[in-house]
């Protein structure tokens, strides 16, 4: 048996998210159905370093499953990419000892989430930014977004009733920038680990106080209440990107 | 009656191309569904600057129309915008001369065609540039499209059978750089007029120029030969976007 690792991109608008489900169509069903024709027929489970929803991007999510030859990686990355839908990619393969596993190991994920704030908004990146059409102060947000970083119970920040019993989280990096080129708003955040719409729901809060509809103190507001019902709403999952996942050493 | 110069812009992907055929999904038939609803029920015809073909995208295609009444013409904007499908959006709305036309009014067009030289692909752009995973010269592709300058009869480089007869045209502008950020190629043309599939003939040739597999004199040859199966093939569509109009005033 040998165990593999794989960075993988893909175009989340046609998926009902990564992790596989009845009657929808999952990155992991789509990968999976390709390694059993790669693997004469034989079920090929996959483990990811994290799920994402439907219509959420990935540049850089990671997964790890196991054949029972050792192969050539760049011909494996090779045959999976090519016969893999065309909205998934395969970056990188390589070989990794057998007790790594995606998920389990200690790594740092970084997000990255567009708004297009044009209006009218771009066609083509419909799918690929989430719009609003409303006046942002960008100063407002770079400074209310500091109050994310660090180590902080983000229970306000996930949706209500997740499984998850420990919500404390550390946030290595989180930054909001204007994008010169696009006039997009890009956030990005870095951390040890994100609950269930994290992501999302902080920048639905950074949007609103941008907009000047909440307070720049908001952000500590709903940190320290835990009150999901004091952070603005949920952003669309269409802005959202897995980018890069690193793990320690 | 009004008459109405519109800039709008629009994703290829879903249409098979701007004007109206029998069906097909067209730009021409979904703004012209759209302008009948704001219309009371009767029929409006629009009239584009240029045709493009399935896949291609633009930017600022530009339209005229004619209405009964003289309107508030952002009011107009945002009720067509908001009532296009999503995949277009109505950029600009100004009211204009009588005897403008869209298509036979003096004017300039830019197109831009972007070019995912990276191994794999990126997902996310699949339908927004064409990806060519071959290795390429970036300076011998900037010698050779200098050669496309100027007044030129661009046979070679259009469609066999074409109806048009009068295949000169200028290219007042010609270039390709290769894009920092998302390490595209992006090739940019512009002049008073393009043959059909001139641009994605040009790019398929420039393109197999930087491959090494033609010399740089291959657009000299093409031009002074007239002769298309001289030039290399047609670039997809999905890299094409017509970016700017700009009308003699």
């Amino acid at each position: 048996m040998t165990r593999y690792k794989a960075i993988i991109s893909y175009d989340g608008t046609a998926f009902s998210g990564f992790q596989r489900q009845p009657h929808a169509r999952t990155v992991q069903e789509e990968i999976e159905k390709t390694l059993l024709r790669l693997n004469s027929g034989k079920e090929v489970v996959i483990h990811g370093a994290g799920r994402t929803d439907a219509g959420v991007h990935a540049y850089g999510q990671v997964i790890h499953f196991d054949l029972p030859q050792e192969r050539d990686v760049e011909k494996l990355r090779f045959g999976l990419d090519t016969q893999c839908p065309d909205d998934i990619d395969i970056v990188d393969i390589a070989i990794v000892s057998d007790d790594f596993h995606a998920r389990y190991n200690k790594h740092s994920k970084t997000y990255e989430f567009l708004v297009d704030i044009g209006r009218p908004k771009n066609p083509m990146m419909r799918n690929y930014a989430t719009h609003y059409p409303y006046p942002v102060d960008l100063s407002l947000m770079q400074e209310a977004i500091l109050d994310l970083q660090g180590t902080h119970d983000f229970t306000g920040f996930t949706a209500a009733g997740t499984s998850v019993e420990n919500k404390v989280r550390t946030i290595s990096h989180a930054s909001v920038e204007r994008d010169e080129k696009t006039g997009f708003l890009v956030f990005t955040f870095s951390g040890n680990g994100f609950l269930y719409k994290q992501v999302r729901n902080m920048v639905g809060t950074l949007l609103k106080i941008g907009n000047g509809r909440m307070p720049v103190s908001q952000i500590k507001t709903v940190l320290e209440s835990r009150n999901r019902d004091l952070a603005g709403p949920t952003a669309a999952g269409n802005g959202l990107y897995l980018k890069e996942i690193t793990y320690d050493n």
